[in-house]
């Protein structure tokens, strides 16, 4: 059916003398999570990972993708075409490498431009010299055969008691914003700012409370572009109280041609399709940056903090009574890491507002740890035992909060090198906890910190430390990043981020402790600004796996604080059992 | 006077329709420390701060400088009609601000082109709209009688003993990359990177050992504009044995207009001034970047590292004899800093293969610490007293290389605060000195493990942390950066890097503490390449300033074997009293 379907893309790109064609994992909003109707690329090569990306040549086949699906990709493709271009390995060529080397001077490259970036497609074409890039191709799509239709969820008002500003209110903090940087028209892709700031939700995208639409700022009209199913009486009254117009969501393909040749246009060229970018009028003046709205969300407000703050302790419930579960389960060994879980997801759903998990949940025992980002292969189910270490990264979407935690526990016998790597991890994951830093310094400084113990042993992760964490929107939000690779953004008052270094060795072990934190105001005094973290994240961290040597009293007083604090918000929801759990997970340490 | 000539340059502007005229403290080169004949801003102004910028309108007349020089400038500026613009203080408008706001919109700006850097010139022009810039204007210099003749020291070989690199190897080096790159035409304008590519060395300027020259690199030929009388007969034939052409000074002007149409003309904007980058025919194909031999010079090979090394020990020794003298000499109360800074280049002088000082000496007793780059006031002599603490930094260079060193020391009575701040000071110190960091570190991500124990305490020294030094150059050189502002430049082996943090309470005292580290590898695995420091500088660091309670056991460890290694490296040239201060202020600590 694969090759099948190659020989058909083949013959079309023929029909258009194209060269090569690439087929991206992509959605027109540059989402992190696909709908089924955008999982072209999967549908075409097989392979079913989370990120590649296909090229396509009159003789070659190649699927490119990075470490972490490397075996995936290549049980995937075996019986196919398809070659598997492995992404960062020295000697495989870059995509643009190989478009370079396959196609000649003056080739044609096919994409669709519905679903490719406008900063990717320029950045494409700069670096393709002559080449000619053709946006309009649609062959994958074409081929599809029942093709799964776009998710219709039922839009909802995300409430005052949760967001803390009308949506009338960001809409008037917006444009006077664009009034200052002399923006006439603002348009937004990304599902994520359209969603934050018209205080609306939906359920489109799995892991993502959201809603497919575009939307259109200008100074006096706020135009919403979604499916009219999606919206019911009440939506649509809230919608015209605010001050929103709905419109049919390909409506935006129409209006944007219309926009006035004197006017000021501003869209983010990571967040804006080629199709839409190229279907506006030249004659418009384009300034580009940051959404605006992205900034906006990233500093969360008093009333988002606090519901936040809520949405955590609600977790860390779940979390101890799944721990617990799981920790006097392992002996049975009739659990597997799938069941555990949906375990968990059964924990969470016990709590209040609770809307469905953040992204899926990573539950690894023993050497499946080892890969940052495993899922459980349902197909070859692995049981957990009363041995080695059990990690599960999960969180959950709230009504009220966005969370998202890693803890590894020990199941049984662990061996010294484990208690090391997991005693480090700590102490880099503490080192970022307690920082406290002048007004200005950049978001990535911070990673130092969390690798510090890590480095000092010539260990490293392979991974970035930390990801902004939107509100009940998506669990991955920039500006700021905790990352080796620079960024010239600042870490500020209201920023959620994750604190989660880790440590991986395959074959045997992988070890991350992460919790989420709210970046303070700490200080202020003639030297300037300072600021500092407040953890949201309560669950124990299991002592049984520190080497408590290589630990310093500051670290010790920090652990013992963090569990007396764990204990006093998560005891009054937690009896019996779970209660006694966490009394014994969370006892002070003496050392 | 000044008033005088404030009055004839305004004439000289309407005579050309000029609205503002810039007036920087520069020269063609771009150089850190300026030749008296550059010294054009102080001539028009007063003002003899090394850093400031002075603009004319008809009606204003302003300097510019920052914090470092407020006192200074009000003093100097008092009895004429230039008014202080202090840079950074809120209210106080940019340069850019006060052009925009006193000059119509098409208005005419002049500077002198030759000592303005294209890549000011272009920011500028960006900046400033439609206003034009006329950078053929040097009303300044005309009116300067007595201006002093451009220096013409005797150039002289730095020999391979202590280079371990010819000149001639060193260009086909460049034109291996040039080659690469595919430039035809290397531009060099910075007399630290002309010095170092042909091994030569003079004393055209004070604290720099370098010669007033431009160089023009092709593939075939690299030619050398210098004044011939700079050149014995000596050196003459040792160019042509490296393949070396000289040629006068100026003829680098005719030569340039002559670079062929067709070719890649490469050069680094920030060290090449608006009148050689004007004059190079349009239709060359202009490449920009660092100067190549930049990254060259930053990574030292190891002859390079060896003698460094060497010129650290007779620093180290010079320093001790120093430090002696003046703890001693103190109870006296006649010695001034001044004095004190002479008697150290009487020290250094003592040391074998010295030739001047890298920078003026900042000898800085009690308060007059407090501001980072004091320099004592010959006209107002400060006597150094049994009370307080006293600051030195100063270095030297030498022909096997350059040194730059902070100590802070107590001479008697001092506040539980000093203590406290010396002691956070250190641990910075000491942090940013035993890091273990990742290949692809960049060097700025370092500069929080300094400033961390200050912040801790809400505390923080307005200055950068670290800064490359050259080798018998320049003591501060690119393009590594320890610092607040974000740079991409990767921390590498072989370079060498400052580390002085400090602590500055204006009116009562400061602290500094600065050795120089060298970047070596210190592992390599699976995980990938991790590097560290090297301390190549030698000297107590009074322990009589710390607070035991605030250090950890590895920090008094290194402390320990810091002044162990430092009794045994210089030990061997000291005898008498200096040997006796050195084996009591490198007293092992037992807290």
């Amino acid at each position: 059916m694969i090759n099948m379907n190659l020989k058909k893309l083949r013959q079309e790109m023929a029909n258009r003398s194209i060269d090569a064609y690439i087929i991206p994992n992509s959605d027109p909003h540059m989402s992190e999570y696909l709908p089924d109707h955008y999982q072209v690329r999967p549908f075409i090569s097989g392979f079913t990972g989370s990120a590649g990306t296909v090229i396509i040549t009159k003789d070659k086949a190649g699927l490119w993708t990075d470490g972490r699906y490397f075996i995936q990709a290549e049980q995937e493709l075996k019986d196919t075409d398809f070659k598997l271009y492995k992404m960062g390995v020295s000697g495989v060529p870059t995509m643009v490498e190989f478009l370079l080397e396959e196609t000649p001077e003056h080739g044609k490259i096919g994409v669709n431009g519905l679903v490719y970036s406008y900063s990717d497609y320029r950045n494409l074409r700069k670096k393709l010299g002559k080449r000619m890039i053709l946006t309009d191709i649609t062959f994958a799509e074409n081929l599809w055969e029942n093709r799964p239709e776009l998710p219709k969820s039922e839009a909802f008002i995300h409430e005052y008691q949760f967001t803390g500003c009308e949506a009338s209110t960001k809409l008037s903090k917006l444009r006077t914003e664009m009034r200052e940087k002399g923006i006439d028209y603002h348009f937004l892709g990304s599902l994520e700012d359209i969603c934050y700031l018209f205080n609306l939700r939906g359920s489109d995208i799995d892991c993502n409370p959201l809603l497919i639409s575009y939307a259109l700022i200008s100074r006096d009209k706020a135009i919403f572009y979604i499916d009219p199913v999606q919206l019911t009486e009440e939506v649509e009254n809230y919608l015209e109280d605010q001050g929103i117009t709905p419109r049919k969501y390909d409506r935006i393909f129409e209006d944007l041609k219309e926009i006035p040749g004197t006017s000021v246009f501003y869209y983010d060229p990571n967040f804006t399709n080629v199709k839409i970018r190229e279907l506006i009028p030249d004659n418009v003046r384009f300034k580009e940056g940051r959404n605006i709205t992205t900034w906006m969300k990233a500093i969360k407000n008093k009333r988002e903090v606090e519901s936040t703050k809520n949405a955590f302790i609600k977790d860390g419930v779940a979390l101890v009574k799944f721990l617990n579960w799981i920790e006097t389960g392992a002996n049975t060994e009739l659990i597997t890491e799938n069941y555990a879980s949906d375990k968990l997801l059964e924990f969470r759903k016990e709590g209040e507002y609770f809307i469905e998990p953040s992204f899926g949940t990573i539950s690894a025992y023993g050497e499946n740890a080892a890969l940052a980002h495993y899922s459980p292969d349902p197909s070859n189910p692995v049981n957990i035992k009363a041995k080695g270490m059990y990690l599960v990264d999960s969180g959950g979407h709230y009504l009220d909060g966005t969370t998202d935690i890693t803890r590894t526990i020990k199941l049984g016998e662990v061996t010294e090198e484990e208690i090391d790597h997991f005693t480090l991890v700590l102490k880099g994951h503490i080192a970022l906890s307690s920082a406290i830093f002048l007004e200005g310094t950049k978001s990535s400084t911070l990673d130092i910190l969390a690798r510090g113990p890590l480095w000092r042993n010539s260990l490293n992760f392979n991974h970035g430390t930390g990801h902004g964490v939107g509100h009940v929107l998506s669990v991955h939000e920039g500006p700021q990043n905790i990352a080796m690779i620079p960024n010239d953004v600042d870490m500020l008052p209201g920023m959620i981020t994750s604190n989660e270094p880790g440590m991986y060795v395959e074959g045997s072990h992988g070890i991350r402790i992460e919790n989420i934190l709210l970046c303070v105001e700490k200080d202020e005094n003639e030297y300037g600004k300072f600021y500092a973290f407040e953890n949201l994240s309560w669950c124990p961290i299991d002592t049984r796996l520190i080497n408590f040597e290589l630990l310093t009293q500051d670290e010790i007083d920090w652990i013992n604080d963090y569990h007396k604090t764990t204990y006093e918000k998560l005891s009054p929801y937690l009896d019996g059992d779970d209660l006694e759990y966490l009394e014994r997970r969370t006892e002070e340490i003496d050392f």
